[in-house]
């Protein structure tokens, strides 16, 4: 081992990740060198308070809050401090000096990644981010590599273990969403503001990077239509139950074909109702899975544990010893390739089915009053089932109307929703979720 | 695209991959190039009868007889013969002409692999093998790069799509093998001969391929212990599933520490019971999936289309893109690491839990006896369950006895049964499978 090359290692970042990479680095020195054909010195750890406690009992000396001086003697730099600046800069500063870049930094990645890919290319380094997506699961490598002879057409992800979590509980317990959050909080699977994960930001970051690399197209935060799980209820997800279906929060992206004929790639995050026999159905609590469908190689699913600061840490170290191997073995960078330029297309182009909650009047005629709307706005009704309930003390009936659409377009259902509020015997429309998977 | 380089694929075998294979490089050779930088020119098909029946239209003028001549030529070979000989020797030769070589011979790989990988090694050429392994899937890859900063501990794949039909129609249908058989047989999803497959040698060859790559060290199929799935009854699956498991035939590759304490990797193929719960038993139909478990990753599953032309050529063209980037943009060859050094271990090292099914005379104290023999052997019973069936007709009651043992060497589990086969009270031993995921 004496023999082997030194490539030095600047870590940015000692957070839950990031304290994980560097006890790797350190107790696994001797088989990362076998590896790599190098040994990978961690010359120092970026902090903002050196002294700030950490999971890990990390060498005092390696800590520094100067990461700029860090980042100019390094080969490789790891960076995983999250947020955009000064994360941005240092990975350009990294890059300029000519060293490889590994970071797990989704926002950076989907509001300006091509400003680093594009430095990256240029430079001759390799730029990886297998962390960034559903932590230790090896999904951006077989997108690119192992699927690089095939075409990509739909990649259905859920991508954030918090937003699974919640919903996993409220489908298993019939908690309300409040409830289920707080105990997702107890558990330290949400943060104390929440805010980014159920609101769907995190799972759109994410959907950004997998759009890009599936399609070869780069597509930004601003490409994707978001909503969060904030607004599932637990009547929801009990009728989605009844009717053999399973409420998860999905990044897809997918080719599509508007209604105009032109072809693009739709990018989104939103509640999806999924049959209970699908795969994805059967990813519970934190857990992440990537549903990829290609022209060739069919349905294949990637399923693993999506965060976390061991998991994550193997992406990471799986990036890392292969950035190394190719500064030891020489070969070109990987990059990012653009040859698909295919157009995001807006939410409106998607077609797909719906499940829409109305509670009606009992009285008769609703039925046909509310599927004669539907066939005026063209859309076509799969499932309709109708539940009476009775208030015991005022003796006053009430319906809940549950429908399955055909598919359909955004437009054209959210023209058919705009007129069935206008309807007198509507008491109110209590849930539209769009339905995957069938 | 007129000013690319033209690249030369010499394609061996034209069976159900290789047509698709044919299809998609003549179809697919503009997106190709693209993603290429390169033209992917077929030039030649070489098979045993050039007027064979096919799947797939293709030009007569591509086919040759003289795979030989064919291999000289070209700058990718791929290899999709099958069988030992002619394909190792065509291999080698294209290897020392400095070809590239793609190939889904799991049976050559496993049974002399180390010759193959050292002559690439030697001529510096890439010698991929996606394919070989669960179809479409990528899963040699991301073993490989995408784990290789981290520490797999152990491998279970349902890797044979012929089995897993069979035992998932008799586990839904409650049919016996024979059955099974003929129905996956009629569905064309056995073969005439279906020996490879209900044997386990199939899944033996992806077995010790699995293990080389996730423990750095080469296994061939001497190293692997072989049992099929032809002595599963019905009776077998019954009492699985009232237990809470399925059974399903498993490739795993293991990291040992035998009870020395030597270390090593055990890898074998046998039918498995699994619990319900595990994301394995959810693999359905001749769907394969494989779940590893690494050091910091923790649990992965990767799943899809294990077999089938069309999955299969996906595979193929994922590992010709990659070996064609590489012959453009120049960088070594990714070759096989031998650095893991770890022995094979015999079955009999193996730790495990075991299921054994009982046929026992319905008499008081049989339950003590057999419980007082296992104790005295050092296995320890974690579930006994007792049916007693009445025989209408000759009013003779019998007692069926099903054990799941906690974990127990193989040499101590063998040893039991051998004593309980001796005991007065037993009529037979029904079932002895192991059992893993627990």
């Amino acid at each position: 081992m004496t023999e082997l090359r030194t490539l030095k290692v600047a870590l940015l970042g000692c957070g839950n990740v990031g304290a994980q990479v560097a006890r790797i680095l350190i107790d696994d020195a001797d088989a990362l060198a076998a590896r790599t054909g190098a040994r990978l010195e961690l010359t120092g750890i970026a902090v903002r308070t050196i002294d700030a406690p950490r999971d890990v009992e990390l060498p005092r000396e390696l800590f520094t809050t100067d990461a700029d001086t860090l980042v100019k003697d390094a080969d490789l730099v790891i960076e995983l401090m999250g947020g955009i600046e000064p994360a941005r800069s240092l990975i350009l500063a990294a890059i300029q000096n000519g060293a490889c870049v590994v970071t797990g930094n989704k926002a950076l990645l989907a509001q300006d990644g091509p400003t680093l890919y594009e430095a990256a290319d240029k430079a001759g380094v390799q730029l990886s981010y297998e962390a960034a997506v559903a932590g230790a699961i090896p999904i951006l490598r077989p997108i690119r590599d192992s699927l690089s002879g095939d075409r990509i057409t739909r990649v259905l992800g859920i991508v954030n273990g918090t937003t699974n979590f919640i919903l996993d509980q409220m489908d298993t317990t019939g908690a309300q969403f409040s409830d289920a959050l707080a105990e997702a909080q107890r558990l330290g699977y949400a943060e104390a503001d929440p805010t980014a994960d159920v609101g769907g930001l995190d799972a759109a970051a994410k959907a950004a990077i997998l759009a890009s690399l599936s399609f070869h197209t780069r597509f930004d935060l601003e490409n994707v239509h978001c909503e969060g799980i904030t607004g599932v209820t637990a009547a929801d997800i009990a009728a989605a139950k009844d009717a053999g279906f399973v409420i998860k929060l999905l990044a897809i992206a997918e080719k599509l074909t508007a209604a105009d004929g032109s072809e693009g790639v739709s990018v989104r995050v939103h509640p999806t109702l999924l049959p209970r026999e699908h795969p994805l159905a059967a990813v519970h609590g934190a857990f992440n899975a990537v549903f990829v469908e290609a022209e060739n190689a069919g349905e294949l699913m990637f399923y693993g544990q999506g965060a976390g600061g061991t998991p994550t840490a193997s992406a990471v170290l799986g990036d890392l010893v292969s950035a190394a191997r190719r500064i030891v073995l020489g070969g070109p960078a990987q990059t990012e390739t653009t040859i698909g330029k295919v157009p995001a297309l807006p939410i409106d182009a998607v077609n797909t089915s719906y499940y829409i909650g109305l509670d009606v009047a009992d009285q008769p005629g609703v039925l046909a009053k509310i599927a004669q709307l539907f066939a005026e706005h063209g859309v076509s009704i799969e499932i309709m089932r109708q539940t009476i309930h009775r208030d015991a003390d005022s003796n006053v009936e009430s319906a809940e109307l549950r429908i399955v659409t055909h598919r359909a377009t955004e437009a054209a259902l959210a023209a058919t929703v705009q007129a069935v509020k206008g309807l007198d015997v509507i008491n109110s429309v209590t849930s539209v979720l769009r339905v995957e998977g069938v």
